[in-house]
């Protein structure tokens, strides 16, 4: 009986680790999340992504649901100290959206830190942050 | 021997259950399936739209893949009583493609269903549509 | 005790088949993988799609990650003959980034295979790779 109980454990916990373990788990589980590519140097498309994002943010709730934004590429002028939209940018990270600048095109455009909106975030790479982002899940947008 | 036996039969019953989860079946399982982003004013885009779903559904058969345009911003134009495309939507809708218009975009541009062509279909928003239609295992295509 | 034995090593065999299964291991497992979409008759963003893939295969090296560049529609001009960037398609490639023409768009456009670079990757449909690649887990990227 001492060998029966054994396996029935054995098997118990293996089953708890398999739904416990991410990969099994999916996307089905947690927030509902969404990762929005800015890329074009177009004040229009600027207001566009802050818009869809905040409609998001207006549709679930702040607090269920993730929005990030990746600036790269001519986007990246959305998050320099000389936006146009630099008010609404504030606004927006204030409302919970995530809004981040790629340091690779920094590097690209000889832009340093000092040339970006104060409190900007920034990531290595944003297409590189667009993949890994997809890969957790995050559904994608490019207005 | 009967405790054996129940052993069996609850493994059993635990892994069919994990087998039928959506959780656990992903994307890999069921039809493919396709979500596209109209969000651009403009005839050529909407042009290119329909083109790619039509594509889509000869590449697969009518009954086998799913294909969705998702009109927003300014691209719910496509779908206005005076689009240069309507005779095409109507088309493209026979052939099992399926379009809808959002109503947060009709809201801000202060749009009636009388200003759009008729039997449009509607989601409240355009992007939450996109969200949802991608974590239910849909492909993304922005033509 | 043989009963009991046989039973174990069932459960065994069931729960390492569900851990090899490909709709089980789901995007989590594996390398990253990005599918490009270049659709646009624009060289600049011929160009930002070929800088985007080598951002991503410095990143991670090589060896570590797949890159795909799928053209159609206008974007098919990227591999045409007279492609303005056709020295940059060669170098993309030999860097180990796959880039591959649309057959349907060539058929359309009435393109063959003589008016492509040569080495060119042929695709039946652009659309539905593009999809195809999503459903194997490629994140998406339109630059």
């Amino acid at each position: 009986m001492n060998m029966i109980k054994k396996i029935a454990i054995t098997v118990a916990l293996i089953l708890s680790f398999a739904s416990l373990n991410p990969v099994y788990a999916g996307e089905a589980a947690g927030k509902d999340k969404l990762v929005i590519q800015v890329s074009d140097g177009d004040a229009a498309k600027w207001n566009l992504a802050l818009n869809n994002a905040k409609n998001v943010m207006n549709a679930y709730g702040a607090d269920k649901v993730e929005v990030e934004i990746v600036t790269y590429g001519p986007g990246i002028g959305m998050l320099k100290m000389d936006s146009v939209i630099a008010n609404r940018i504030d606004e927006s990270k204030k409302s919970g959206v995530s809004i981040v600048a790629c340091q690779n095109t920094m590097k690209n455009m000889k832009l340093t830190n000092d040339d970006m909106l104060p409190n900007t975030s920034y990531v290595p790479s944003g297409v590189v942050e667009i993949m890994k982002k997809q890969k957790e899940g995050y559904a994608y947008l490019r207005p």
